[in-house]
C-alpha cells in the first residue's frame, strides 16, 4: 500500500507516524513545500519577541528524526500542484514528477486572508501566512520602529504583544468593535483595557489602503492614517483547499467535508488539521475549527483509519488559550453574541471574582457562563488569574453535554492559595440557577 | 416551622442560610459550640506559617453577617448535648435549655483521631481537632524550638510546611511506607524527596508512646525516640456523630447515613458535612469524603431540601489539592491501590511530562492516571507544575464517568507557554490506549 500525504504540519506528521506505527511495511510518502516539517505555528510570536531564540526550536521534531526513527519518507521543499485520482503531481526544484497512491490525506492547513486592497501586496506588508514568514516578520520588526498589525484575533494580539516586548511601537486596527470579537463585549473590555497600556488600538476601523515609495509608510483607515515601516496583517485565517476541490466536496464552512473517520467524500481520501471540517460539539453541527490541538487529534484519527484500524473524532470546543502581559484569557465553547446567532434561548452570567480565599489572595478573574435556558452549558470564557485551570474544568463539561447543575456540582476542591470554598465556576452556576429558577 | 442546625461550620451556616433565603418566615437556629461561625479550617496551615496574620480572617464570614444580613439566630459558645424526638437540650454558659424542633439538621464536623498511647494527654500534645485549636498550636509552635508531627495525610503535610516556614526544626512521623498514603508509591516518593529537603521524615514507624516531666519531651517510636518541645498529632478525623447515633443510623463508614436529599433515617432529620455520608461517584458506593467543597454544597442541598423543594447531591470524588513548597499537588477519584482494593481489573500509566512547549520550559508534570481495563477512568494523581489545571480537567471526566478515549478527546487547546500540543493527560491516555490494545 501507498500513502500520499500532502503537508508537513501537524496532522500530516501525526497520522503519517500513525500508519507507520500501525502498518510498517507501508510505504508512507510526505510531501511539504516548506523545508519544515512539524512545524508549530502557535509558537511564532515567542520567537518573534526574542523567547525563543531559534526558529528551528519551534519545530517539534527535525526531518531527520521522522525518516531515521519512524521511517516516513519526507520530501521537504516539494510541492504538490495536481491531485487526481490515485494520482498527485509534485514539483522540487523546477522538475515534476507524478506519485500514484492509494490512499491520500490532505493536511494543507489554512492561509492568511489577504485584505484585497489596492496596494496590500507592498514591500513591508507581511502575512503570517506560513511558518517560515515568521523569519521574514522579526528581520523586518527588528529594523522598524512603528509597526501597524491589521486585526486583533489571538494572532494578531499575540503578534502585537511580541512586538510590543521587542520594543516597538505598535498599532492595532481592528475593523470590528472590540479586540478578540469572538469574546463578548465585557470580556473584551477587559482585554482592550490592559493592551491600550501598551499599544495604540484602533476599534471599528477598516483598513482601506496603504502608501509609501519603495516601501510601505503609511497605513490609511475610513478614520485616519498611521506611519510606521511595517504592517503585519492577521485579518483571518481561511482553509487551504485548493488542491482538494476537485476530487472531494467542501463544507459549508469552505474546510474539506469530513465523516467522524476524517474520510472525505471520495472513501480513499482522508483530510484533516485546519483544511478539515469537524463537528462543534456545542452546536452539533459540522465547522471550521482550526487550532493545533485538534489538528493533532483529527491526524492521529486520520491515521488510524486510513491504516485499517477503527477510532472516530468527536470533535472539537474551538478552546482556546492565550494571554496579554500579565492578563490570561481563555475561551471554550461558544460567547454569547455567537450563541444567539445560533438560535439558542441564553442565559448567561458575568462575573469578577477573587481567584483563591480572601486571606491569601492571588488575583482576580473575570468570568463569562452562558447556558440555555433549559440548563445545558454553551461556553466559558474568562480573563485574569487561574483562567486555565477554569477553563480546563469547563471543557470536560461542554464535551459532556453538562448542564448548569453540573457545574455547580463537579467537585472542584478547596486549597485556599488555589480556589475559593466557592469556585468562581460555581458561582456563576449559582446566578444561573436563579436565572432559570433553580432553588 | 423550626429548624435546628447544630454545627456552625461550612455545611451549617450554608444550609442556614439557604433555608432562610427561600423560607424567611421560618426560624432558623444555628447551636455552635466555639466563637466562631463558618471557620474554615482548610487556612489554619496558613495561619501558623504566618500568611494569614488574624486568626479571624480565616472565617468566611463574621457572626454578625449571618444574624444582620440573613436573619438567621445563631447561639455561638452554646453546646447541644443531648438530641431526642423533636427537641434538643442545649447548654450555655452552663445552662441548659430545651429548644422544640420541626426539622434538624447535623452539620457537627470530624474529629482528630487520638493516638490511644499512654501520656497522649500530655501538656504539649496538640491535636488539630477543632478550629479554635489553631490559636494554642500557634503560641505553642512560636516558642518551641523542636517539633515533632504524628501523621503525614493532608494535614499532617501542611501542618509540617507551615512549621518549617516557621523556621522550625521539624520531625514527622509517618506509620505507612509513605507520605499522603493516599496516593500511589511512584507519587509520594516525588513528595518524599521534596519533603526531606527541609525537615526529618521517618516512615513506618509508629508512635508507641510520650515521655517528659511537666510537658512533653520526648516522643518513642517502635524504632527510636525523637526530642522535642511540641507534638502535633495528625493521625486521621473520624466523623463527629456521638449526638446523632441515638436518633439516626450510621452508615458502613462511620457517618451518619443519607440519601440523596441529605435526609437521614429520619424524615425530619438531615445530615451535611464532615458528619455525613455520601456517594462516592467513583465507586457508586456511600462514602465518608470529609472536605471543605463537598460539605458547602451538601449543606446547600441540605438546606434546599429542609425548605421544602428539591435538590439531589451527587456525591463527590475526594478531589484534593495541596503543596510542598514549589510542588504542587493534586488528587481526584481513586489511586491504583484504593481501586485494586475496590476489586477493579485496573491499568495504570505513571508519567513524567514538561508542562508547556519545549521552547517554553516551565517544569515538568509527574502524573498518574488509573483506569479499569474496560476503558473508564478511575483516578488521576499530580504533582510538579500545572497540577490544578489537569487536576480541573480530570474531576469532569471523573464526574460524568468518562473514559480514556474522551481523557484523549477532551478538548484541550495548545498554548505554548501553558500546555504542549499534546497535553500530559493526553499522553497518559495514549499509553493507555497501548495497554487495552486500543489503535
Amino acid at each position: 500500500m501507498k500513502v500520499a500525504i500532502i503537508g508537513g504540519g501537524a496532522a500530516g506528521m501525526t497520522a503519517a507516524s500513525r500508519i507507520k506505527a500501525l502498518q510498517p511495511s507501508w510505504e508512507v510518502v510526505v510531501f511539504e513545500k516548506s523545508k519544515y516539517v512539524s512545524h508549530a505555528p502557535c509558537g511564532v510570536p515567542f520567537y518573534i519577541s526574542g523567547m525563543v531564540e531559534h526558529f528551528e526550536e519551534l519545530c517539534t521534531y527535525p526531518t531527520e528524526y521522522f525518516v531515521q526513527e519512524r521511517g516516513l519518507d519526507v520530501r521537504t521543499q516539494t510541492k504538490v500542484v495536481e491531485v487526481g485520482d490515485h494520482y498527485l503531481i509534485a514539483e522540487k526544484d523546477g522538475k515534476e514528477y507524478t506519485y500514484e497512491w492509494d490512499k491520500l490525506l490532505f493536511a494543507t492547513g489554512a492561509k492568511a486572508e489577504r485584505l484585497s486592497t489596492k496596494n496590500d501586496e507592498m514591500d513591508g506588508i507581511l502575512y503570517v501566512d506560513n511558518f517560515e514568514k515568521a523569519r521574514e516578520v522579526k528581520s523586518a520588526a527588528m529594523k522598524a520602529n512603528r509597526v501597524v498589525i491589521v486585526g486583533s484575533g489571538y494572532i494578531g494580539v499575540e503578534m502585537a504583544l511580541a512586538l510590543v516586548k521587542l520594543g516597538k511601537r505598535v498599532t492595532v486596527i481592528e475593523a470590528s468593535e472590540r479586540p478578540l470579537p469572538e469574546y463578548d463585549a465585557e470580556m473584551a473590555a477587559i482585554l482592550k483595557s490592559e493592551m491600550e497600556k501598551y499599544l495604540e488600538l484602533k476599534l471599528s476601523e477598516k483598513v482601506i489602503d496603504f502608501e509609501g515609495k519603495d516601501k510601505v509608510e503609511k497605513v490609511i483607515t475610513n478614520k485616519s492614517e498611521y506611519s510606521c515601516d511595517l504592517v503585519v496583517v492577521a485579518a483571518g485565517m481561511s482553509p487551504n483547499t485548493k488542491l482538494a476541490e476537485k476530487i472531494v466536496k467542501i463544507g459549508k464552512k469552505g474546510a474539506i467535508k469530513t465523516n467522524s473517520r476524517m474520510q472525505t467524500s471520495n472513501e480513499d481520501v482522508y483530510a484533516a488539521g485546519d483544511c478539515a471540517e469537524s463537528i462543534n460539539l456545542v452546536t452539533k453541527k459540522p465547522d471550521w475549527i482550526a487550532a493545533a490541538a485538534p489538528a493533532n487529534k483529527m491526524g492521529y484519527v486520520a491515521g488510524v483509519n486510513i491504516a485499517g484500524k477503527e477510532l472516530h473524532y468527536p470533535g472539537s470546543l474551538k478552546s482556546q488559550f492565550s494571554s496579554f502581559m500579565d492578563l490570561e484569557i481563555g475561551k471554550t465553547g461558544l460567547s454569547e453574541h455567537e450563541a444567539v446567532k445560533e438560535g439558542y434561548d441564553v442565559v448567561s452570567t458575568f462575573i469578577t471574582s477573587r481567584t483563591s480565599a480572601k486571606y491569601l489572595p492571588n488575583g482576580l478573574i473575570h468570568l463569562k457562563v452562558v447556558a440555555e435556558r433549559n440548563g445545558r452549558l454553551l461556553g466559558v470564557q474568562a480573563m485574569g488569574k487561574g483562567v486555565a485551570m477554569r477553563i480546563y474544568g469547563a471543557i470536560v463539561l461542554l464535551y459532556n453535554n453538562c448542564s448548569i447543575k453540573d457545574l455547580f456540582f463537579a467537585d472542584f476542591p478547596y486549597y485556599p492559595p488555589l480556589t475559593r470554598v466557592w469556585d468562581p465556576l460555581v458561582i456563576a452556576a449559582r446566578n444561573l440557577f436563579r436565572k432559570v429558577g433553580l432553588p
